[in-house]
């Protein structure tokens, strides 16, 4: 990874550890972002975390997930983000304000910085020249905290980029030729960092929207160098005093290299339900129900405009529906200043609030069975709301065409020039925004009825002495320990409501459990923990009092979430020793601390059966720092590095 | 009534009967419209009837309701509806074109036609001089099929206007101080009928404002005369030819009347939790959570306009919420091409698509104990989705002022000329209507999974030969019968599957008894039937084959729909009897045919127990007739008028 993009910046920012590949540093942290649906849990636990102010350059809190609002819910989580903002320091971003992603680029993101953010398409703002990485929230909580960010320093994949992209063809159909040719595992490890003379030929948003689907190839995140291109932007942006140059050395090392000539893309569509179930669009002709236009993939100005040079004059098929969501409010205001905007009334088309909609199953669900073509990022099975409709994933330009034929279609078979013009200058829309000031700091967060406190975890006891609460057979998942559904979903910021229906699959009475005998351990199989990654599967039992969980196995990101939680995770020594312990028997941990600090059995004692049976936590360093600490919250409160 | 004007439209459109106040007649029906959340079942309904084509000079089938789309149901009712108006040759309006009054307003209402509509805030088209009516599924279901229209002649209430409005205020100031004078139920048996000086200094879109809001009133509609203001509006929608004047006699006769000085109007505001809990904006001074500007009731171009001005330069308060959606994709269009969308931009609103909206708690629920501000027409406690939240019903202008200060706020405070220039020509945007053609006449509907065919009922059987299949007490709701309630809504064109809950507050194994029994008979108390209106209360027990319901009385409503469903409403001559029936005895009825057609007494065999029972069903005329024929469907089917 010598000489790339990604170790120059690494290095720029690198605070602790060595910036070896497969090795855990610690980065200087220039800016963060969180939506919605995340953000409620990022700011409880920020509030746990009892800070005066973050550490970062800039933190943005934006509303653009749940915005339908059909309940209070919704509301009282802006107004809790809002407050929270307020108090910390950040910057609020109201709803209608536009899409995080689609903004952070507008007006945040700089090459050269390094941004986290909680949703998986942060890697957009790699647009730019950002090192831009989706964390977990617990992460994002304690980077704003603390000012870094702990990474496992990744391989860097070199995609590099020859020719010159035609006006009919979009970085979207740049980014579904990669997911085609790697898959959706082909960047697991890696960041991707483009290269090579095509660069140039792709406009910043472009760039964006290969970045942002770069998440889907399962790469850590994208990136791009900063060249005129990104000045130019950054300058009708009105702040060219962000730019700055980046890019690899000529002799930079990268761990993989995917070539590819952009004379050769042309119009591309992943099928169901597959973001790497890619076809060129010319190779299949269907029925079209519905298309949608936007989501933090496809809304720049520039898509906009395509989209309008091609539903000029036309109508949208009668049998389909189209909606078209622009990716800010600024985007929004230039379309309505230059026409564009009438010219999708007049093809009939719907116009939605600027935000993420209809990408995140926030409404517009197809029909039955129903065709639909959206500009997205992904196309899984039920994410559009309707579970037997058929997604397809496209660019604007094949979007728009098909929306007039009523059949997928190729945007060259339209014979229009699609170069757009980008407007002089992009002005800006601050209204949207709240910006902190130092006389707010401090003031009182406002959570409605359905924000609960984080649970607090404390620093791990020498001696544990519980009850055995609950014993599961094997493969037990997250969703036996949290569920999740329709139902339960707005009750995500709602850890003692959640924790009523923790265990239901298994046992009726796991909470009844928990509050009679003050807590407990529970006892586990093999696989313990697998499936979803939520964090909620572990704050759930934490906040019923649950102190340890010893098993015959863990699943790898559950057993984290303990560990991050404050719950000592233990397995047994002997497998067979799992028949030793039943229900309600009463166990003792003793020495705890010692053992756990130097990797050391502990002899469990089962007084109910008068036995020991022995017991380990083994992990990282810094994994039984955090145990120690008792969570990763009150870890990071403990042990700060010098920004 | 003789000379208003609400008679001379009746009596040019009188098809049967007398026209006298509180008698029934038919009268021809022009024109109807229907919503997607109640035309669902208008148009199974419709298909029912078995119908070539409609008998109407134009109806419309608008999607404004349920554009959400949380799930596939939404999507597949508006593709049912579309397809619906195809075979049957509606104009069918695609979501995002607007809200069904407006756009009816600006595109096809006409003064001194008839119009019914599934929707009671169809009288909006009063203001153009029309005679709108909201109706019944059913009724319009039937208008359609025949083109006419039952209705007993109501009384006439004149409110003469003197004086001019001021350009601070809005015709939803007017009308909030006739609610205030009269309260919700100061209109119940009367149509509205303005008249006076006044009238020429209303806007044709104050008016529709007035006559929208006349459904608070309770009244059965309102109306105003037709004059240059009327031609002026109709001759910038491209329409002049769909002018006619229309007034009243000067010696018309009015069976009530209120006096209002347009003169002493200010800024009202209708507190929680009532529509004519009405108070002065004035009067209090209170903290704003959110302004939500659109709705049937104050969405035109003019109202827009109005909140443009007061934006101007202006930023919503950090603490605001402000949403506007303008009622058709016209104005939004319009409000683009001036500016207007720009000025709502750039001082923070969140546009919404041109619908209904949070007017009916699709989304923008406040937050928890929220104060909203709406220029809506209810503000029922609930309906906008938070049950504390405080909903104030208020014009745009002080919603637009309110929106800036936060606080409730009397535009007239802000010293700005209101005074609003209508553009030379509102244009019009087509590519939103499906228009019927000849060809597509008879095309087969696309029916979705959760749609099902309206259920069948046939004539009345001389002999019934059923068992009782549930005996219940007194104060029986359509909520027993049919529960309403978030998870169920979904399912309102899905007989079949609501039928699975009828009763459940009662037994458990309704749905069982009437599926193992093929049908039967149910028993009840004294005001069997309370509650809601819903049809469905009468569509399930028709689905699951209830042939009668004896009991001690009925509450009207359900009355007449078990009628209209073909279900046979007997009463105990003798309430004592009720204790003669028990659960599962069989019952027969003989003679019900002759009986019925003349109201005599059936005497009814209780099989089981061997004893005999005298019932009796009274109706008038038209009901008798319905009986017979197996509900209204089939009554309309055969007994067609000449139109």
């Amino acid at each position: 990874m010598k000489g790339t993009l990604v170790y120059k910046i690494l290095k720029d920012h690198l605070i602790e550890g060595d910036l070896e590949i497969g090795k855990e540093i610690a980065i200087k942290l220039n800016q963060t972002l969180t939506q919605d649906s995340t953000g409620t849990m990022v700011y409880l636990q920020l509030e746990a975390m009892g800070i005066d102010k973050i550490k970062t350059d800039l933190s943005v809190a934006y509303i653009d997930h749940n915005t339908i609002q059909a309940g209070f819910e919704n509301a009282d989580d802006h107004e809790f983000i809002r407050t929270a903002a307020r108090k910390y320091g950040l910057v609020y971003s109201k709803p209608g304000g536009g899409i995080c992603h689609q903004v952070q680029l507008e007006r945040f993101a700089k090459p050269g910085i390094t941004l986290i953010g909680s949703d998986s398409h942060t890697p957009t703002a790699g647009g730019l020249g950002a090192l831009a990485i989706g964390a977990g929230g617990l992460d994002v909580a304690v980077g704003m905290a603390n000012g870094y960010y702990y990474i496992t320093v990744p391989k860097v994949y070199n995609v590099k980029l020859t020719g010159k992209l035609s006006d009919k063809c979009n970085g979207k159909d740049v980014i579904l030729t990669v997911l085609q040719k790697l898959s959706v595992k082909g960047g697991v490890g890696y960041i991707m960092e483009y290269t090579g003379p095509g660069v140039k030929s792709l406009s910043v948003t472009d760039r964006a929207t290969i970045c942002n689907m770069g998440a889907e190839l399962g790469a850590t995140t994208s990136i791009f160098p900063s060249d005129e291109n990104t000045l130019d932007f950054l300058t009708k942006q009105n702040r060219p005093e962000d730019y700055i140059e980046l890019s690899p050395d000529e002799e930079a090392e990268y761990e993989n290299t995917l070539e590819i000539n952009l004379d050769d893309i042309v119009p591309m569509a992943a099928k169901p339900h597959s973001p790497d179930n890619v076809i060129k669009v010319d190779d299949e002709k269907i029925k079209v129900d519905q298309v949608a236009i936007g989501s933090c993939t496809n809304s720049s100005y520039a898509d906009m405009m395509k989209v309008a040079k091609i539903l000029d004059g036309n109508k949208v098929d009668p049998s389909v529906s189209l909606v078209i969501a622009p990716g800010s409010s600024n985007i929004l205001r230039l379309l309505s200043e230059n026409g564009a905007l009438k010219i999708f009334i007049e093809a009939g088309a719907r116009i939605l609030e600027s935000a993420c909609g209809p990408c995140i199953g926030m409404g517009q669900a197809p029909k039955s069975k129903g065709v639909s073509l959206r500009t997205f990022n992904r196309n899984f099975k039920g994410r559009s709301g309707t579970m037997d409709a058929e997604v397809y994933l496209v660019s604007p330009e094949t979007a728009a065409a098909s929306a007039i034929t009523g059949y997928l279609t190729n945007p060259n078979t339209l014979d229009l020039d699609l170069t757009i013009e980008e407007p002089g200058n992009y002005g800006k829309s601050d209204n949207y925004f709240i910006f902190p000031n130092e006389e707010d700091l401090g003031k009182d967060v406002v959570m409605g009825p359905n924000i609960k406190p984080f649970p607090k975890a404390v620093p791990l006891s020498d001696t544990i002495n519980k009850k055995v609460i609950l014993k599961t057979g094997d493969n037990i998942t997250t969703d036996d320990i949290c569920p999740s559904n329709a139902k339960l979903l707005p009750f995500r910021s709602n850890i003692p409501y959640l924790s009523q229906f923790s265990f239901k699959t298994i046992v009726d009475d796991f909470y009844d459990r928990a509050v009679n005998n003050d807590g407990g351990i529970i006892v586990g199989g093999d696989n313990y923990g697998q499936g979803s990654s939520r964090e909620h599967a572990a704050l759930v039992p934490l906040f019923l009092g649950v102190k340890a969980v010893i098993a015959k196995s863990f699943a790898r990101i559950h057993r984290s979430n303990l560990i991050n939680s404050g719950i000592l995770p233990l397995v047994f020594v002997n497998k067979d020793d799992y028949e030793k312990i039943d229900e309600y028997d009463e166990l003792e941990l003793n020495n705890t601390i010692e053992a756990v600090t130097n990797g050391k059995v502990i002899n469990l004692i089962n007084k109910t059966k008068n036995i020991e049976i022995p017991v380990i936590f083994e992990g990282s360093p810094r994994e039984i720092e955090v145990v120690l600490n008792g969570g990763f919250l009150n870890y990071a409160k403990n042990n700060k590095l010098e920004v």
